[in-house]
Parts: C-alpha cells; sequence; structure tokens
C-alpha cells in the first residue's frame, strides 16, 4: 500500500475519531471481524457488551455526552438485534453511527445459503432505511470515502442515526488517505424569512408584559445551549423546560421556574406559563409526554414557536429560518428587562424538596417515593449525570431540581424500558471523572440488565438505583393486571454473580442512610436496590396512566 | 353484542387455538393490554418475558414442538426489539404469528407524537414486511376476520412468521363469531410433472447399488417425517441427515448412519454418502453450515433432489412438484432391498460414543468438551428434547448419537447467538412432560440469559448445561482476539438471583457425576456450569472456524 493510500476499514475509522467518537461499543461476528482487527490497531477503544440492543443503547448514551456515538456488530443476526436501540435514537434525534460487518461484496449478488442471512441479502440495509437518516453498504474502494463522508455528514446535520455496511471484502481494500473532515456547515435561513420574523417576535416580546420560554430538547440536540443561556442573559425572561428538555441549562439558573407538562405540571408553574401573555416555544417538541397528555393550554395567538428549520408565529409559518439565527437574532435586538417585574418564582419554591432544605431520615420507616427523591436531591452532585428508565424513576427524576450542571438523560419520547443500563454504560464511558447515577425500574432492569457487568468489566463506577417495585408500576397506572407481575429477583446479589461492585438492600429511611454512607466511600460499582409499593409513585405518572387507558380505551 | 358476534381480539384468540397456540408469549405496553385483558379472559395462556426477544424466541422454540407459536407485545418498542428473532425464524422456515398492539387507527393517519412512535406509523409494519410471509394491519371489524384467516393461513401453508397489528380501537369491536378454520390444503403438483419426476428417479433408484438419502430440514419443517418414515420402511434404503435435519426421525432408525456435513462428516459417512451411484435428497437445504462450509462433493449426474415445490433430476427442473407426493409416489413404486447388500454401518460405529458402552468418569480429571459429550449419551433420555447453542454446543451436540425419539433444536442456518434460552422456555412450556436438555455457552447466555428466571416463574424443570469456556469460542477458532473475552460471570449462581432452581459448578469428571446424580433426583430446574478450555471444542468447530476466515479473508 502507497503511504497516500490507508485501508477503507482505517478511513471510516479516522473520520470516526475526528467527529468526536473515541468508544466504539459492539459484539462480534465473524463477517466484523476484519473490521474489529483494524479498530484493535488503532486509537478507537473497543468495548464489547452483552447483546447488540445494549451496544445500541449505549452509543445513544454516549452520545448525549459526547455529541456523538457509534456502535458495530455482525450482519443479520447483531444488527437486526439492536434495531430498537436505533429507532430510539432516530425518534429522539440522537446522533449515531451504526457499523455493520456484512458478507463480502459478491455474496450480495450471488446470495449462497451463508449463515446470518435471509434471502435477500440486502434486507438488513432496507430495515435499518426506515430508521436512519442516512445509509450505505460500501460496495468499493473507489466510492467508500465519499459515501462515508456523506453519512456521517448526514449523521451530525440532521442529529440522527446513519447505517454504514462494510463488506469483508472491502475492509483491508486501499483507498486515499482523507483530507481533514469538512464538518456540515450549521443549517443557513432565508434572510428575508428570517428578518421578518425577528422583527414581528420582537413587536410581541417587546409588548408583552408576562413573557415566558419553553426551552426544550431541540436546543439540546442542536447544541445550542450557550446561545439559549446568552438569550437568558440578555432578556431576563423567566423559562421552563418540559421533560425532553430537562437541564438544557443547570436548572439552579436563577431565571428557571420549573418543568412545565401541561395539567401534570405544578400549579405556580402552569398558571405562569398559561397566563403569560407571550410564549417563546425555542426548539419545543409536543409530544404526549412532553405536554402531559396534550393538556397544555397555550393560546396560539400569543405563541411564537420556534424550532430547527422553521417558525410559527400565530397561525402562520416562516420556513427556512433557522433556530440557531433566530436565537442570535432576538438576543442582538431584545432590550433587558427587570426580572423584578417578570414574575419569577425560582424554580417553584416550596413545592420541590430543594437541596436546601434539610432531610431528616425517620429511621425506621418504610420508603416511599416521594422521600427516597427527596433524599436524592441531597445526594446528586453537581456536574452529575442523571438517568432516568421510563416509568417511576423518569416521573420522579423529572420533578427534581437537580443541582448545578447536572445532565439529565432519559428516553422520553421513544420510552424503551430497558434503555437506561446501555445509556449509562455509554455515558459512563464518555464522562469517567463525572458523578453517574442511574434511577431504573426491576421491570426495566429485567429486560437488558446483563449489561450492568459491562460496566463492572471496564471498572466504572456509577451509582444505581434499582427500585423494585414489584411489577411494571407504569402499566399498572393503566391496568392493573397480572402480565405486570415479574418474577421476584434478588436483584442486589447480580453484582456477586457478574463479579465486582457493592450490591446493597435498602428498606427503610436508615437503611438507605448507611447505604449511602457506604457509597460514599466505595470506590466500586454501588447497585442499591430499593423497596417501595406496588402503586408508589408520582402523581403526574398516575396523571399518565389514566390518560394511557383513556386513549387505548381501557376504561 | 350480539351473539352471533365475538370482539376481534376473541376472534384472533379463537383462532389461534384452533391453529394449535396453547400459550402467548409477550410483554406488556400499554398498546397492547387491551389486547391482553380479552387473553387472560381466555383459554390460552398468557407467558410473560423479561424481553421481547426472548418472547420471539420462546414462540420459535414453541413452534418447533407444537407446530406454530405466537408471541405479542406492544407498538414500537415492543415489536422492534424482537425483529432477530423473527427474522430468524423466517429465514429458518419457523411458523410463528407476531401480534403487536398498536395505537388506534385514527393515528396512523394523523401521526401525533405518541410515545413509542416514529413519525410515519407505519414503519414497524414495513419493516415486518420484509422477514415475515404475510401482514396485515386490522383497520376495520368487517376486514378483520378475512385478514386474519389469510394471514394465518399463509403463516401455516409457508411455515414462515407472519404479523398481525391490531390497534387498540379495533381490538374490542365486535365482528362475526367464525366458523372452523379453514386449513390451508396441502401443496398439490402437476400431475404430468410428478408421474414424470417419479418415472425419471425410479428408474435411476431401481438401477442404484448402492443408494443413499439425504434427509434434511423441510421433511421437519412441513411434518413429512411420517412419510419419509414410511418410505425408509418400503425402500430399506440407508439415510443421513444434515445438522439442519438433525433427529427427522430417530437417530436409533436401523438404517441411519449418521451426519453428513461435507469433509466436516466422519469418514465413513463422507464416503458412503460421496461414493454412492444414487443420491436422494429429500428437503436439504443447502447452507454453509449444512455442508461443512459448502464441501459436499456429490455429483449431480447423480442425484435426485426434492424440495418443497420442485425436483432437480441430474441438471434439469420439474416445477410444481411436491415434496410430498414425490415421495408417496416413489414410496409406492419402489420395492424393498435387502439392507445387507446396502452397506449400512448403522451410525458409524466406533466412531461416536455410543449409549451402550462404557462411560468410566475419570474423577480428579479436568472435563474436557469430548468426553462431556460421551456423558451425555448417557444422561439424555428416550423423547428429550435436546437444545443446542450455535458455537461449541450445537457442533458437539449434532455429532452425538441421540437416544430414540429425541427432537433436536437448534438454530443451525441464521445462527443467532443467545437463540436458546427463548426457544428452551419455549420448548419447555409446549411439552412439559419430556425431558428438556439445554447446552449453551457462556458468550451466547450473556446475549439473552435473563429469561431462565421465566423458567423458574414457570416451574419447568430443563436441564441447563453452561459451557464456560472463558469467552465466544466460535469466534476465537476464526480470529482469536480481545473482543472474544468476556467478564467472567459466577453463572452457577443466577439461579439464587432468579429465585430458584439448583445451580451447581464443574470442572472434574468427577464433579459432574455428583452434580448429575443430584440432577436426577431435583425435582427443580438444573443448570450446571461446566469448566473447559478456551479452545476445546470439536474437529468440524474448527474447521468451520477456518472456512470463516478464509470466507471473510482473516488469514
Amino acid at each position: 500500500m502507497k503511504s497516500s493510500e490507508i485501508t477503507v476499514a482505517d478511513y471510516l475509522i479516522t473520520r470516526l475519531k475526528e467527529i468526536g467518537v473515541d468508544h466504539l461499543f459492539g459484539v462480534p461476528g465473524d463477517f466484523v471481524l476484519g473490521f474489529f482487527n483494524q479498530v484493535l490497531k488503532s486509537d478507537l477503544k473497543y468495548v464489547g457488551t452483552c447483546n447488540e440492543l445494549n451496544a445500541a443503547y449505549a452509543a445513544d448514551g454516549y452520545a448525549r455526552i459526547r455529541g456523538v456515538g457509534a456502535f458495530s456488530s455482525t450482519y443479520g443476526v447483531g444488527e437486526l438485534s439492536a434495531i430498537n436501540g436505533v429507532a430510539g435514537a432516530f425518534a429522539e434525534r440522537v446522533p449515531m453511527v451504526v457499523i455493520t460487518g456484512s458478507p463480502s461484496t459478491i455474496n450480495f449478488r450471488t446470495r449462497p445459503l451463508l449463515h446470518h442471512t435471509l434471502g435477500d441479502y440486502q434486507i438488513p440495509l432496507r430495515i435499518y432505511e426506515k430508521i436512519t437518516a442516512a445509509s450505505t453498504e460500501l460496495v468499493s474502494a473507489e466510492t467508500a470515502p465519499a459515501e462515508i463522508d456523506r453519512v456521517l455528514s448526514v449523521c451530525l446535520s440532521h442529529q440522527q442515526p446513519v447505517y454504514i455496511s462494510i463488506p469483508s471484502d472491502v475492509v483491508m481494500m486501499s483507498c486515499q488517505r482523507p483530507q481533514a473532515f469538512l464538518f456540515p456547515p450549521a443549517l443557513g435561513s432565508d434572510p428575508d424569512a428570517l428578518g421578518e420574523a425577528i422583527t414581528e417576535a420582537l413587536e410581541m416580546l417587546d409588548k408583552a408584559q408576562k413573557p415566558i420560554v419553553i426551552g426544550d430538547v431541540e436546543l439540546i440536540r442542536f447544541k445550542l445551549q450557550q446561545d439559549f443561556a446568552g438569550f437568558l442573559d440578555k432578556t431576563g425572561f423567566p423559562y421552563v423546560t418540559m421533560m425532553l428538555g430537562k437541564s438544557v441549562l443547570s436548572e439552579q439558573h436563577p431565571q428557571f421556574i420549573g418543568l412545565f407538562e401541561g395539567e401534570r405540571s405544578r400549579e405556580y408553574v402552569r398558571n405562569r406559563v398559561e397566563s403569560a401573555d407571550c410564549i417563546l416555544q425555542l426548539g419545543a417538541v409536543l409530544t404526549d409526554f412532553n405536554t402531559g397528555g396534550f393538556t397544555t393550554n397555550l393560546d396560539d395567538a400569543k405563541t411564537i414557536s420556534a424550532n430547527i428549520r422553521s417558525v410559527r408565529i400565530k397561525h402562520h409559518y416562516y420556513e427556512n429560518v433557522s433556530l440557531h439565527d433566530f436565537i442570535l437574532g432576538l438576543t442582538e435586538k431584545l432590550t433587558r428587562r427587570d426580572p423584578a417585574t417578570l414574575d419569577i418564582q425560582c424554580a417553584a419554591d416550596g413545592c420541590v424538596h430543594r437541596r436546601a432544605e434539610l432531610y431528616q431520615p425517620d429511621v425506621p420507616k418504610l420508603l416511599t417515593i416521594k422521600r427516597f427523591f427527596d433524599r436524592m436531591s441531597h445526594f446528586i452532585e453537581d456536574d452529575a449525570i442523571v438517568i432516568a428508565e421510563t416509568g417511576v424513576s423518569l416521573f420522579s427524576a423529572a420533578e427534581m431540581l437537580m443541582p448545578e450542571g447536572v445532565t439529565f438523560i432519559g428516553q422520553t419520547f421513544y420510552g424503551s424500558i430497558g434503555y437506561t443500563i446501555g445509556a449509562t454504560l455509554g455515558a459512563g464511558m464518555a464522562a469517567q471523572d463525572r458523578q453517574v447515577v442511574l434511577f431504573v425500574g426491576d421491570g426495566s432492569f429485567q429486560v437488558t440488565g446483563q449489561d450492568l457487568s459491562t460496566m463492572i468489566r471496564n471498572h466504572l463506577k456509577p451509582v444505581i438505583f434499582l427500585i423494585n417495585n414489584d411489577g411494571y408500576t407504569i402499566e399498572r397506572v393503566i391496568s392493573d393486571h397480572p402480565y405486570n407481575d415479574l418474577q421476584p429477583w434478588k436483584y442486589h446479589k447480580l453484582v456477586e454473580v457478574f463479579g465486582g461492585g457493592l450490591g446493597l438492600d435498602v428498606r427503610t429511611e436508615g437503611e438507605l442512610e448507611e447505604a449511602l454512607t457506604k457509597a460514599a466511600t466505595a470506590d466500586d460499582l454501588v447497585f442499591i436496590e430499593i423497596h417501595t409499593g406496588r402503586l408508589d409513585c408520582p402523581e403526574s405518572l398516575r396523571s399518565a396512566g389514566q390518560s394511557m387507558a383513556k386513549t387505548n380505551q381501557l376504561e
């Protein structure tokens, strides 16, 4: 090979490193071993997982910290096991590179009955096309570099998963050594539409006595948090987040007033948002969980809603206006208000347990969800990563007021139970110097729990709270029948099977204190099983359950 | 509701019972709870699994015993987690009914941002179309009965998975109570083509001095074993099976001479097959694993190959000739030969350890794969179900000579590791009076092991041998690198976590004897962890590894 050349595998590895991927999650299988052999020789670190679904979830958790993630597995059996993890990233706009090692190119035409195949060799590609923003099968060394660059560019510009199938004969083919990666340019705007939208929005905001900002998920996904912080600094406006946008900025921000989720919101937050005379939505995605089951009562005539490529004001739309340009334009032109005039009660004083308040354990008392999460306000450190599984964990943790610098991770739209085990592995690999705290229920843990062992294997030290409430509580609040029961595991004993970490079993407030004391000094993964009542959950989850029962005609 | 009416859910449940499904595997989620509520009221038994992939594998294992299986889960997150299990059944021709509980029909048009959705609500259906023989979305009570009957009929006639999406508003709609299900008619033949094919085949077989029959997988999948037995009785011909067709008939059959897998076969079997002057293939599917990596050396000019819808003789084809009709036609017309003239050495005497031989444990000696499987010849009972995971387990167990009446289960074409945990659950539920023995490796177990707890929960009593050889040995024989290493679990302690069963740890031949003694008297699931060398495997697997290394250019 000439010095100006490189293998296709190494071209791809080089690009992954350039866009920010330092760890590749994966499961081996013969068709992908050629690619893995090149990974082992590179500075891209391979992290094996127990199964492919968890590899995808790990890449997702990693991407939410690092900006992009990747996993790789073998053709057919491997990649198809990971579909649901990629679908979740597709729905939630998490950029992820899926790399499949495939049979040799000639087999795609001749279709021999090789193991792991399904007749038409393109079936996996055709499936992945449905849940990725771009996909490619690398068929030659001549076209591979441009194809790799194309799909990686789409990954970053769309902030969604992409799929690359690399046949085993293409892995070691030679191609041109790459120039520096051309990152996709920021989304531009039609200057006339942008100017008119800003002028119209300014007029509404300038006139408003009681404006409110809803800062949501697209600000996180498209990495616009600093611009959003600049906007808030300049204007002094109060803001709320929705569930998907939780922790868009530090929840200790003086202008943050809490979580808005329609009729599931705390009373002050709901009143403050719905009584606003101008509502500025920045990057809001109005999903069912984000809107308290579509119960937000917002007057379109008072609403400016900016999304990633368009702005809606009242009942009309501006297309080709980027969220980024719109925020910068408003920031430049708006003048600062005196916060005292804007009706800001920081983060709903008195409604949420705050770190500054006293938490006094009632030693013999059995733990409740409310008391447990109150206690967590004191346990979670500044700059922690807090991960909450769909169900009691998500709905409880979403309502906490997080300490300075906390990043919050939940699969709040797609809502696939089991997501957080892989996501915790991924986030932990991405940020090994931060406290990582996971809240996960028993039903969710049974779906994907084996990769707890991969955290132990990689010497990660998250603190995991397994909330054992004897079944699928999120389903019980919809329709309480025996299909919501589970085989009762002794979850805290799993660390003994998996070969590391500290496992603890907690039923009372006193036992929780003891466990947290041990956790504070443990130089190891800590896995604390918390027992709570079968139907003990926050009101917001109960409300969500009633809403889902109604939607599905189960009443 | 009128007495002549029934809900759509109950229509579907009635049909499932009629075609032979008594157990429905599943995982709950809000969109499917309406259907599950009707299942709970019916005599279709619901069996909850830890995750959806294992539900699909369980339905597959169940189908291989009962003829058809089913599982059900929720829209998006549930069904997409099961894709790989359904793809495996599609590849291996295992009939399975996949039932998804979906959002209400109106949502498919209006596409609200409900949890578990991906924008276009038909994405899951479009994905399932790629890996099922028929699929449907039930959109009204008027069309639901005919649609259900259509896809179930295809499931049985094609012996492949089908997909039914039932929106939550359709579940309780009323439709006509069903008449008896019209089972699809047996595949017919073009009488002229059939007659000509039989005449030509007869001439070759009558003339042959040393004919051999290869009886393979389609005889099992299309339930033609009795016809095949009749053919053997009538003719006296010797037969071999391939890996996919293992245990098509009892391996104690006097005309059975062993497993044919090209150059990986035992010498006598290979010589006997390849030196035959006429080779009759019945239902053979020439996959890589079935043919020893495409190393069968069979002369087309001497070969008659009948598959489910066609017959090939020498180099020409007869279309529209059913395997069933072809076997019956040959059976009728062939005359019996004296077996003494046909060179039959029953199941390769002297090459395979047989039950009748002595097995004497060398108490302190560390176990090897060879000695372990020799010992298993004495442990497996008549009429057992033996399940072997892809890898060391499958390649070893395939070469055993099974006792009378044993059913052998492996995913021998698709080869997705982790398959057998769900399959053992499914087979166990399907045949609660038979001994069920599973051989599974450590790497495979880590993929899907949690549903061991579901076997315990359902009081199943399989004997599970976990072969702990410290990593993915099947990958090590291809390319031995650190991605084949695993976190070392204490597998035998899992039963303590899962709440039942007997867990044992075995390193020596003596310890194996003690464990088998305990297993014999245990009225419980038995889980025996067997430690063997990292590279200890049968020659056939080593050969497969070399072949895969070559195919994937890893040498």
